[in-house]
């Protein structure tokens, strides 16, 4: 499928499009998505040992909760790391609401609390605000940034560096994926692990890029869509959510997440045939727990997308989707990290053949500051 | 703006409606909704002495972080709860994902923790077997219900009944308010209050009852519109939720609900002029920090509906919004109780407005059970 007038498709290298000072649509979110082996390469190579440090001073403390705290696509990144923290160590969570701290004045007793806020530029006012009176409310803070010299790098006691490198276009992309291994990497040390898991990812990522034709089909079969649903589970719910994001970013359509269990408690009504559905499912516990959803949304003759573990895909064979897309094979735990590449193509695809320029969504700056 | 072949204005009694066996469309909503008043005088008559007996046994166990739980509407009480025992009480708070307890099996050591979990019906296994899961690590829990002798109900240590009588509607309305109030009497007596600030309520949802011809007028705008943001902070974003959830549930439209300052992490981009916002703000930090995000939103040119204590439409003098609905003037802590109010009318009448039954959402089952 290739018409004519239509955006080359994202596996064409975009450097070559460079015409004059003004750049192809697209070329920084796609750089960025592009860099993410090399990225992820770099933290578990450089990152790793500094990351371990962290996790043993915060060991030492003996936390028994965690609060995590996260704006936008970094919140998604939180919710992974409660995922974790929760099913990993057995710490009981909560994602942090920062207005309570910072409007309303609450000052909590937090000793014995483990305070994680994750950034990508570490400057957004009310993170910094809330983490600072986290800190002087006894909490253990973390930082997790792509910006360590930032004022949330300052304000908090401990700081993670997830060496993302500069990220110049707006959408997130290679600062999200590496915000979640650094998160793993943080969450398996403090359980005593050694990030076993997470060492394909680099190689699976890379993997996950070269099926990048195949999301540019996908992409084209949205071309008119207005609205949609993005889905899943346990560890893969965050990438519903940051799937759902990104999409809105760049490609301004209602793209809407719910967790598949919520799915079923009212949102259900408004799926129709014309409202599309993106489901994601790593093999494991998140799979069996979408099973009976993608059941629901068929009886509904719902148009579904599925993307998912190519052993998932392999044991349902079929039935259960309109479309499919197979990801390379990982350990549910560190899935999302790999999730996040087709739903980073899809945007940036999506907005290419709706028309618009990815690298310059309207609105937006690429660091909000919210108070 | 009354059209000839349009659905009555829901302010006209709908048991006058009722033709042979089929009553009306959305009876069953609307005078579920009217009803409130009622429900709520009952449970500060009649139900509060039982909800300070359980918050006296909570206190003496001195928690120190709280879990809450709870799916659909009910999620959305919990995540009130959460804002109030952030603030009130200064506890460390998290919203649970079930999914955790009962799929990934996690075995957390809930001692001093105080789990919440909220349930209309107290029929949902993964709520139940959560609860039950999360009594055996530890917690003190409390199921607040509709429900008292449901599986819910005898799974948890404690009970709150919310006394809202049979709820009869697919769209829970007066079950939700009641849920509110029970949360806002429990948070307030573990406090030490003595529930002043809900005293009110009954009467001023009465008030809020009786501005239904003003909501019907905006139904009527959104006639034909396919997708709207809904947004508002602190305590008033549990109300954009639940507006939104409600608004879907019964008109099928993409109906995206933020908080005000995640709305501008992305999701401004979506924001045209053919997208309006319902924006719900309560005299206090909620309006306060609302503010800038209406300049932002004005700057967009975006049609926004804004829903707000009188005494905020009296001191912003207008030029925020594009129609404006007023609340009689309420404490901003139990601000979502009458803030609930329009936005179920809204979601009747835009329901009926568009040609359908808010009483059978396609798709939607009362009870949702997931696992």
């Amino acid at each position: 499928m290739r018409a004519t007038r239509e955006p080359a498709p994202p596996s064409e290298p975009v450097t070559g499009q460079v015409t004059g000072p003004v750049a192809a649509r697209g070329a920084l979110m796609r750089a960025e998505i592009d860099e993410q082996p090399l990225v992820l390469s770099r933290l578990l190579d450089e990152g790793r040992t500094a990351i371990g440090s962290v996790a043993a001073a915060v060991r030492s403390r003996r936390p028994r909760f965690a609060l995590l705290a996260g704006r936008g696509t970094s919140d998604h990144a939180a919710l992974y790391a409660k995922y974790l923290l929760e099913v990993r160590l057995g710490l009981p969570c909560g994602l942090v609401s920062p207005s309570t701290l910072t409007g309303y004045g609450a000052r909590p007793d937090l000793a014995g609390v483990l305070w994680i806020v994750v950034s990508q530029s570490g400057g957004s006012p009310d993170l910094v605000d809330s983490t600072a009176a986290a800190r002087a409310c006894g909490a253990i803070t973390v930082a997790v940034t792509n910006a360590p010299g930032s004022p949330l790098g300052r304000a908090a006691e401990f700081g993670v560096d997830v060496l993302a490198g500069p990220e110049l276009a707006v959408a997130a992309t290679k600062s999200y994926t590496a915000q979640l291994l650094a998160l793993y990497l943080l969450v398996d040390a403090l359980a005593g692990g050694d990030g076993e898991l997470a060492r394909p990812l680099p190689v699976t990522v890379a993997e996950a890029l070269e099926r990048a034709d195949e999301v540019w089909a996908c992409a084209q079969r949205y071309r008119f869509v207005e609205r949609l649903v993005v889905t899943g589970r346990g560890y893969s719910y965050p990438s519903a959510r940051e799937g759902a994001l990104k999409i809105m970013e760049t490609s301004y359509l209602s793209a809407h997440a719910f967790s598949a269990a919520d799915l079923l408690h009212g949102p259900l009504a408004m799926i129709d045939t014309d409202r599309p559905v993106i489901a994601v499912a790593a093999e494991g516990v998140g799979a069996a727990a979408l099973d009976p959803v993608l059941t629901r949304l068929h009886e509904r003759d719902a148009d579904v997308l599925l993307i998912a573990d190519e052993r998932v895909l392999a044991r349902w064979g079929g039935g259960r989707s309109t479309v499919e897309l197979a990801l390379p094979a990982v350990a549910e735990e560190v899935a999302p990290v790999v999730q996040a590449v087709p739903l980073q193509l899809l945007a940036l695809t999506m907005s290419l053949a709706r028309g618009h320029d990815p690298d310059t969504p309207r609105g937006l700056a690429k660091v909000t500051r919210t108070f």
